[in-house]
């Protein structure tokens, strides 16, 4: 072992074998990329893992020779060409493997071309994805500069989130300075949302000017070694008849903090979503938080676990996930306020620094 | 009908009730999100289509009601909430569905939901992918669009492209001009590949420095109103001893402009491919072009066809595609010039307009 990172991705491998004991499956093929490149380190774009008991083959093809060299220690690397369930079927062959798993993410065709080749092939629902979601050290630091690149980037831009302004003005300076800060990608579509068009929680910024009284959301993230981060913060423009929004705010505030303080290792997911949405609903704005309470964050921007009002998986220590309620009201605007949060013994641990109370710009 | 789009968007359901008829499917489900885009002009993130010879639903969640009442016309709107295979098994019962077509790209479990509500389920492999491999005149435009938004950018650029400048500098300034030229998003990461790292086809911008006699490969795309352009350019910087570099440079051109001058209507994808990968070959440098000549370019930036060495398809009339050969000699550099081109009655007609004669800088 060269560092500690080789460290990681062997201890990850052994997990691997050890289930694929349990499964008796004697051959396993990691096909999705994240998944990849979390076993080997691999920041490409295109490959497989094929896994035996005692070998295992890191499979890419001509354009990632030189770069799977130098990222991915300790595997056979195998250059693939040509058609890539011959390939499979080859490495079957040869290490002997009969009962193959595979992840259950592929594709219905990829699926139907390998069962047709006679082999006996058994699915994996979420099994890497499931190791993911619990973070060591290492991770959660780099979560950690994902979440810093992403605060300071959003700081700068703060100026300029004011009247008159455009949407999408500010989330190409957004997108800029995020870039600025270190980022090799923006994991999502940076979502600036002002006024009525703010009750639309997915749109995209618009060539629409802040107006007084608008209710502007900003929903981004930062990235840092291939980890995400992901926060949104809701800002108001100055003007007159702003009750309402500042009626909307202090609920989403209040419900944000309550998931926040429900989280404790081994409670369930729902138990999170059900302390913001209760807080929501006895405040009269229940049919307008539609979505769920938050998602996990790792090397994708959305990952396990979820936590909705229909999981009842229990959060574990070390798990990072998004808290973000939401409230949306058709012609006025929305607010939602989103923290990442990672589980530790006695609760969780807020990861976003970025000041959540009402700011009237 | 309200406008040419609405016309379009039914013209492209009605090609897809003919095919189910041949298929003897009553229903067909749509799940891929750019075939949605195709078919009902939804730019969001998620929603399934259901189709019956009758009926035609678009469904969506929460956070998408309001935009998807604004673009998709003419369809009915349904919100969902809970689960999706629910939702697809009462729409079956609703319509009188018995056999569900479904696309192929859907995951592999996703299908064995659905395979275990006792549907009968028949699986549709690129069907609408290969309709959108036929351009139609509004989509060739807005890809001229997507070309001249990327094309500005570059020259924009391109005076900083020049010894001592850093890869990363070079990909964070393209891409900034690239929004502000009006792209909503950059269709695939942008390189910047020079020197010996310009050998590794699809490397990530890093920190290296150009050199003097670095071969440089910048390979960019642009985007409007969905729709991608993706082209490469190599330039050589200023130096000594680059008459090897000058050398790879020509063969690439040469294979280039061959492949380009050989597209016609019903040649075989292959041959396409073969016109590049002889002249190269002739040249002594067979082994060093390891990927396919070109793909298709649409809503999205890989698309079909695929012109490759074992693609026998024939490209057809108004097919749009990429050409774009490349050599890559370990330790020396790589050369890629890559074109986009539309399949005419009398050949290829080129979208790209960027000049790609050799410029040393």
């Amino acid at each position: 072992m060269e560092n500690i990172s080789d460290m990681v991705h062997a201890s990850r491998l052994a997990l691997i074998r050890e289930t694929m004991k349990k499964k008796k499956i004697d051959g396993f093929l990691v096909t999705d990329i994240t998944n990849i490149r979390y076993l080997t380190g691999f920041s490409g774009s295109s490959g497989f893992l094929f896994i035996t008991g005692k070998e295992h083959f890191f499979t890419t093809d001509f354009r990632y020779k030189d770069q799977s060299k130098q990222e991915v220690k300790g595997w056979d690397i195998v250059i693939e060409r040509g058609d890539r369930i011959d390939i499979i079927q080859n490495l079957c062959k040869k290490t002997g493997t009969k009962n193959l798993g595979f992840e259950s993410s592929v594709t219905y065709i990829f699926y139907r071309q390998l069962s047709q080749k006679g082999l006996q092939v058994t699915a994996a629902d979420h099994f890497i994805e499931r190791l993911r979601t619990i973070k060591n050290d290492a991770e959660i630091n780099t979560i950690r500069k994902a979440v810093k690149r992403a605060e300071e980037a959003f700081l700068d831009v703060k100026p300029f989130i004011r009247e008159g302004a455009r949407e999408r003005a500010i989330a190409l300076r957004l997108e800029e300075r995020l870039r600025k800060k270190g980022c090799r990608n923006v994991p999502f579509e940076i979502i600036v949302a002002s006024g009525s068009h703010a009750a639309l929680p997915h749109a995209w910024p618009t060539e629409k000017k802040l107006q007084k009284g608008d209710l502007v959301i900003i929903d981004w993230g930062g990235e840092a070694d291939g980890y995400c981060s992901d926060m949104t913060r809701t800002l108001l423009i100055r003007g007159q008849n702003i009750s309402k929004q500042k009626e909307l705010y202090q609920i989403v505030l209040g419900a944000n903090r309550k998931a926040i303080s429900s989280v404790i290792p081994d409670i369930a997911s729902k138990q999170i979503d059900m302390a913001a949405r209760t807080f929501i609903k006895n405040a009269g704005y229940s049919e307008m938080f539609g979505h769920g309470t938050g998602h996990g964050v790792g090397l994708q921007v959305h990952e396990l676990p979820r936590i909705s009002w229909n999981k009842s998986a229990p959060v574990r220590e070390n798990m990072v996930f998004t808290i973000e309620p939401g409230i949306y009201v058709p012609g006025l605007g929305g607010v939602r306020i989103e923290d990442m949060v990672v589980v530790r013994k006695k609760g969780g641990e807020v990861l976003t620094s970025l000041r959540k109370e009402l700011e009237i710009s």
